[in-house]
């Protein structure tokens, strides 16, 4: 591996994968495909060859592959991966700009960004919300966070990947944008498949089902928006109709869901905190306001 | 109340509605706008007079009410209400098609249905999708099921009411539709409202990571509909990536929600199927999949 100096535009096009899963190939590949100088390092060597058949040039150790490029995006398996690779190349680290999207809690990425500064580097967190065979699509989507000025100097080589979005200086950002939006889609989808079995139990056609429900998920967000306001303000306005009428529901719910064999464990949970919002004499509010009971 | 024979045209818009509280009265009052003549009757007969002034005619009893049109639609409080009225009215539903859109399960409007039909009568179930101020207008949604022959006779009647769909002659299959779709409403905000906290315990603002959720929930749809098709045909390929790489995800998730107070009853449960299904030899398929494994 060759260190001697390029021009500075020739620097900024050249950059580092360590990691070579199918995220970090799929990285390493859309890179070399944009035309970059791209060098990676993954712990099982083998794993470089198509992408140096590619174009890519492969260095022999992690120090060696983070001292080639002055960007260096870090993709492995998990944080006690990152921790282990992290103290191999220790203060190869100065002066570099380290852009770590392996997956990992808010918390991990703000103790990277500590351990990354005291060696004279910067952190950059990310988080990748989408499959590696979309990497360098626009619909797939990375967000990032720490620091700013790092952010700004490299978003032209990040954006090669897909959608970007910085997320702000706190380096956690980006894992709690990444948890907060994987958690949503799998309470929609785990609450999605518990519908599927309850018309199905029906005797419902469930893709006939799924094109109606389709319709009515697609307008959510607009009411979504209107929470997030009332949430953000105090102000809960009676926005499905009061929580005097929706409670009246509930019942009704449950004991169908149960009658066809079908989990209620949510509606259980949102009567529960109907009922108490409702004791609590707020029942002309709306939906919204059983945040105010949330965590308590 | 006077029961001349009226011609077909004339009798065809003729409408009785049983039950005034906020949705019976916005019925009501959607089909005087509509030039219908309306018979409204309420046990309170109080709640008719705004009707009566706005151009409906007040029957003293329900019988009356039933008497006056071919058409009865009920909207009662619950099933109770319904069971009282039709015990008072009895063989006066002779030759009526009876609409009953009063909140109820599917096994209730099965029964409806039977009670009616030993009475000579046709019996159409329905639910209201929407809240009173919105009926009459084409985004409020009424799913109707029952007597096909009744419904398409009356469906230009019921059409001024909103959007209308007929989901088949079970009469419960109107209520499955509404309690599918509700439930499967308050499985998303219910989620949402804990994601708002857990963003918002981050630090994060809330209306802001609303309009990027907003955008990510929107396109859900097509996921929704590729999911069905697994479940119907059992073929369960890697949507989200295989099940292996999306367990890998779920202890980052609890540990963080836990870390912040936001509960994680849903991504709990996640796991444990991912687990499961993973142990069974099926971690290459998708999420999907863990529909195999519901009411089990």
């Amino acid at each position: 591996m060759t260190t001697t100096s390029v021009p500075a535009e020739g620097a900024a096009r050249k950059v580092t994968v360590l990691g070579l899963g199918d995220m970090g190939s799929a990285i390493a590949r859309t890179f070399v495909e944009h035309g970059f100088r791209t060098t990676v390092w993954n712990r099982t060597a083998s794993k470089s060859a198509p992408l140096v058949e590619a174009g890519a040039t492969a260095a022999a150790t992690a120090a060696e592959a983070v001292a080639a490029s002055p960007l260096v995006v870090i993709c492995l398996l998990d944080g006690t991966a990152v921790d282990e690779v992290l103290a191999s190349v220790d203060t190869a680290v100065a002066g570099k700009v380290l852009v770590n999207v392996t997956s990992g809690s808010p918390a991990q990425a703000r103790a990277y960004e500590r351990w990354v500064g005291e060696r004279g580097a910067q952190y950059i967190d990310g988080k990748v919300m989408g499959d590696p065979p979309d990497v360098g699509k626009p619909h797939v989507v990375f967000p990032f966070s720490g620091s700013r000025a790092a952010y700004e100097a490299h978003e032209p080589t990040l954006r090669v990947l897909g959608g970007v979005a910085y997320h702000g200086d706190d380096a956690g950002a980006a894992a709690v944008e990444f948890m907060a939006q994987v958690a949503m889609g799998f309470e929609l989808l785990i609450g999605f498949l518990h519908t599927l079995k309850l018309v199905q139990a029906e005797g419902v056609d469930v893709t006939e089902f799924t094109d109606r429900l389709a319709a009515s998920v697609a307008a959510y967000p607009p009411l979504l928006t209107s929470m997030a306001e009332a949430v953000k303000s105090g102000e809960y306005r009676p926005d499905l109709g009061s929580l005097d009428v929706q409670a009246a529901l509930m019942d009704d719910l449950i004991s169908h869901r149960e009658s066809v064999g079908v989990e209620s464990v949510r509606m259980r949970e949102v009567k529960t905190l109907m009922t108490h919002r409702i004791a609590e004499g707020h029942g002309d509010q709306g939906f919204s306001s059983l945040f105010e009971l949330l965590g308590k």
